[in-house]
């Protein structure tokens, strides 16, 4: 891996502008390129920055002022830049399985500078390419070089109008002709058109369909991918009896285009299939190393995991860009004070700092999460559920008051763009269910309990940990990570407990399997998961921030962000601490108030600084609230300006001045 | 009031469409029809049914089909759509302040269709015509002939580029000069610029700004209201001194034009002053019948009360709008089932019940509250601060997965459209702050509590309602809303209590009023603020639902309805209530839990004829996945093929096709 190129007199954490932040920063307890230099490693840093600069000094990257984009523009560009990307080559074929810390940094940083890129660009490479990769055999590498060379465009077909995360019940299918040895690629009906697939509605020549495979004879052996070409690369129309067109205009991400396809009879040939989990012979018999149709099944779906990790990656950068807005506008906007003449910034008040700084914790907990779970998945290549924190850009955008509302702030496209990290690859629900599933089956099965990646190995202890009490006596002996981590234990066994009793009682009352489960969820097997999950992350940011190498002068700041964090989570758990008995006494829940107040007035002179370290330069953060500098007003007046025909009349000024209404002239349509 | 054009062979409350619902309308426990008559009333049925179908049968109100306008565009038509509004003349001033239902139905009816519309009719006729009103006097009257034959339009500019909640701090400047009898109106600087006004950003000729009055000599009197001319109606061309433009795209309501204004020592009439709380004689002199500054104050900005309760009712129309399309859609949309071979509608997971039904109840219940709180200050004409609720779109959206992210489906608009509710006329903390200090000065001052809307009296028994517990023993017991109602009234007594032995801590350790007010809100007056106005709806929607006036066939579920609002709002709360010793043992939670389940499995076949009750017509609902008829595929796809250029190759395909990128070719760029 040659470095990017960085000439010496280029530093790679250079000093923020001078302005009204200065002073914010100046009360930093820590220093900030420590932190940066510890967060993400010197070779991650160069590597960021080069790919900063290099967006920010092309001009097909620029951030298009005084204009918005129609959608079809927006695709256009997002092309544009996308080939661009390709031409830049940051990270070659070659190097990404051998550097995944540098795979992350670039799905970061083309995300953070705009998520339709990032996406158009990783569908094609990552999720395209890994499909024929991972459910493919070396029949299929001859499409691989044609995908880093552009000659082909993919996409990943899956999801149907009707069908989404029962993907079981898909109902597009493949029979196999053995009088020419092709499958038929068929959509029975519009409600099993393939749809939402990203890259699908303008740019694809090729998919990977999931379809039910047929043999002569009638058998269906379950789902399976096919390579399908749906456009002709030569001129982007489609292909004979595939009917493929833009779904419209999305929430967010509307640079990508997401598409539909219907199938009418469509012939591939037979090596097509991709066949690591079942293939067919030339006479049509069906052979498989896989026996059982469950297994084949999740075998072929498998690829959605490395996806999974992704989405929790994606969410957190939103999460470190929208608290980076939020901290840096509270930080210098003025409001009220302790007297008429005197205001104070929002920062200052403890209601901001609870609104804003578990959210700055929860930032470098999940992102610090969501990069080492990358990192074991790349190492263990199996698949532990990532879950999606929900990120609540919204209510940082209301913290931010009114002018979180103005779209060049740049908090509304990034709710915008979050939100299909809520649903992609499965309803949230669906996701938590299967978490809870495997908690319980742990427990049914008796024996020694381990996972390789140890997140569940303390239920080894469960029994002794059911027995376990709070025993804090001041909010002082909160403010270590590791008094909610064993409160969290507690939780999960507790409620692994309580989920265990209630499945049980329900089956015993005759209940089939299916309502017995469904009629656990909501207060069993949902807050146990997410208990779960929530446990998970906060012992690997404690892990982290305790650990010998952390720099001295890192340590109180990192330690109170993992305490901070955790005990923000723990708090909505309150009600089961008390019910269960682990809290007991008006005592307990008071101190754990404390102990989080407590917290955020520590942090609060920490918060820009640290901030400082997640966010990026002000080009890709592109938030006129939110720059480094910290010139609120004039920054936003600036952009005010910068807009198209901010001061003209408007066009129609003559339906006012001349053309009046006769009030009520229309009454008698009524 | 006359009766609008009603054809005796047009009912008033057609039935809904066949389709796919149907099955799920028949299993209602109610006659839909009878509870929108209960609901509503006649009256208004027939006003809202005629505002619809006026709108739905003129082009100018079309749905832009197949395009998405740019804000130039829509803004143009919004104002088109504003002067038809005044054609129509659906409301004649003189029935405003005689039909308040009628109000409220007008606003309900142009939100659902656009907020973007609603708010700039109402912005000039409501906001601008009644700060002329409420805050002038007779030499002002000549105004309002103005405002409605759309001589001239109008703004209400109170919010500064740096102040918002803040209002005292506002820097704009009228310095009176008794040599030519005028004021000028001058911005000292940018920050001071008027910020964010509705209906400045191209169309209003008129604004009511608000500025530090100074007379001759220099002595300042406060903020008032002064009635100054920005453009002139004949071209719409600004007026000399006055730099006014638009402040770029939001998040939502584009249609809208939000503006700023900065003055250049803008001369006005001293007339132009609106004087009800404050004078000046023309050699100069200050004039008042209000001796205290701060008094002046309040009343001068008292016309913001009205505002703050349309907001409760602007936000309940969202909700309202979010649960008719996330409820259909559930009702149709299947997944998953109890074989391989048999799907169910989502809406019969319990879990998917849970997420939805409580947002049905609480429309219900905010509707009732903000139509009778709107009625109330109507006949009161003083401020209750009503709470703007959040609505949680987002949760809503993502109860419907991915296709509640498709932008047809309107969730996005109505979650983007109803921010501003959150943070208009001053961030909620601020406004929760306000409620709580209400509160504690009712428990200082001793006396009989009460007020005249009842919201406070029951703090009479105080003492009795601390010494209260629960004391259900059956989920049976829990199915009434008078259970958590009781519950509620300890909350608050609770909170009441904490925050003033709070407050008082903190004085005594010799912090300032400033600042011990401000480390008592996280977890003392912010909770007790909100509990104190979740008991006041709860207690509202209690009263209403258990009236004798309430036809039996309706009673069942409306107490259902008002059960699960009431259980659903408290179970926020379950920690305090163990920690306060309300509830103790396991038992008292799981109870509330399993009523709040039971009542979702009762009220889940009677979901979809509430939402007809609230829904409006499928032209003025405008969601494809949310129609009446729940043909949920068909209706998506018919939407998705009318969008423009759906089928059409890129209009860049050759930059696919043709212009291949050399990889690596920039490399050495980097």
């Amino acid at each position: 891996m040659a470095p990017l190129g960085e000439r010496s007199d280029d530093p790679v954490l250079p000093d923020p502008p001078q302005g009204p932040l200065h002073v914010a920063r100046a009360r930093a307890s820590f220093p900030w390129k420590e932190l940066a230099l510890f967060w993400e490693g010197e070779d991650t840093l160069r590597f960021k920055k080069a790919i900063f600069s290099t967006l920010e000094n092309d001009p097909l990257f620029a951030h298009p002022r005084g204009s918005r984009l129609s959608v079809e523009k927006y695709q256009e560009l997002n092309f544009l830049r996308c080939k661009r990307v390709f031409e830049y080559d940051f990270l070659p074929v070659g190097d990404m399985l051998g550097s995944l810390p540098r795979v992350l940094a670039l799905i970061e940083c083309l995300g953070m500078y705009d998520w339709s890129l990032a996406a158009k660009f990783f569908l094609h490479v990552l999720t395209f390419g890994s499909a024929i990769y991972s459910s493919g055999s070396e029949r299929h590498f001859k499409y691989l070089p044609k995908i880093f060379s552009l000659e082909i465009f993919g996409c990943f077909a899956l999801t149907e109008v009707s069908h989404g995360s029962n993907t079981k019940a898909i109902r597009t299918t493949a029979h196999y002709d053995p009088s020419t040895q092709e499958f038929v690629i068929h959509s029975p009906d519009f409600e099993a058109a393939k749809f939402w697939v990203g890259n699908m509605g303008k740019t694809a020549t090729h998919a990977v369909v999931y379809a039910q495979l047929y043999t002569p004879g009638g058998q269906c052996h379950g789902l399976h991918p096919f390579v399908v070409q749906i456009r002709d690369p030569k001129t982007l129309l489609p292909m004979p009896g595939v009917m493929v067109g833009d779904i419209g205009k999305k929430l967010g991400q509307n640079g990508l285009d997401n598409g539909f396809a219907m199938f009418h009879k469509v012939r591939i040939p037979r090596q097509d299939l991709l066949n690591r989990s079942g293939d067919v012979t030339p006479e049509g018999a069906y052979v498989t190393h896989v026996k059982n149709v469950g297994q084949r099944f999740s075998e072929s779906l498998g690829s959605l995991s490395s996806g999974r990790v992704a989405i929790v990656g994606m969410s957190v950068v939103n999460l470190k860009l929208a608290v980076s807005i939020a901290l840096r506008f509270s930080a210098t906007r003025r409001q009220f004070g302790p007297t008429d003449k005197e205001e104070v910034p929002v920062l200052e008040y403890p209601m901001q700092q609870w609104r804003l700084l578990p959210y700055l914790a929860a930032a470098y907990a999940l992102d610090h999460f969501s990069k080492s779970l990358f990192l074991d998945l790349g190492e263990l290549q199996r698949g532990l559920l990532g879950k999606d924190r929900s990120v609540r850009q919204a209510e940082l955008g209301q913290a931010c008051g009114g002018h979180g509302y103005l779209a060049m702030n740049r908090l509304g496209d990034l709710r915008d763009d979050n939100d299909p990290n809520c649903t992609y690859e499965g309803d949230n629900n669906v996701l938590l269910q299967q978490t809870s599933s495997y908690l319980l089956g742990l427990l049914a099965r008796g024996a020694r309990i381990e996972s390789p990646l140890k997140t569940v190995d303390f239920l080894d202890g469960y029994a002794d940990i059911l027995g376990r009490r709070f025993e804090g006596s001041s909010p002082e002996d909160l403010l270590d990570s590791s008094v909610p981590l064993a409160a969290y234990e507690w939780l999960v066994c507790y409620l692994l407990r309580e989920s265990h009793q209630k499945l049980s009682q329900e089956t015993r009352s005759g209940k089939s399997d299916f309502e017995a489960r469904n009629d656990c969820q909501v207060y069993h097997c949902r807050p146990l998961a997410l208990a779960f999950l929530e446990l998970t992350v906060a012992r690997r940011f404690h892990e982290h921030t305790h650990q010998p190498r952390v720099p001295p002068p890192l340590r109180a700041v990192l330690q109170r962000l993992s305490a901070l964090y955790a005990l923000w989570s723990l708090s909505q758990h309150t009600a089961l601490l008390y019910r269960g008995g682990y809290f007991s006494g008006e005592r307990a829940g008071k101190l754990m108030e404390s102990a989080i107040l407590a917290l955020c007035a520590q942090l609060k002179d920490d918060a820009v600084a640290l901030v400082d370290v997640i966010a990026p330069p002000d080009f890709i953060l592109d938030s006129p609230i939110g720059r480094a500098d910290g010139e609120l007003y004039k920054n936003l007046w600036t952009a005010v300006l910068q807009e198209n025909k901010v001061l003209e009349r408007a066009s129609w000024w003559a339906e006012f001045a001349v053309h009046k209404p006769v009030v009520g002239s229309l009454k008698s349509k009524l």
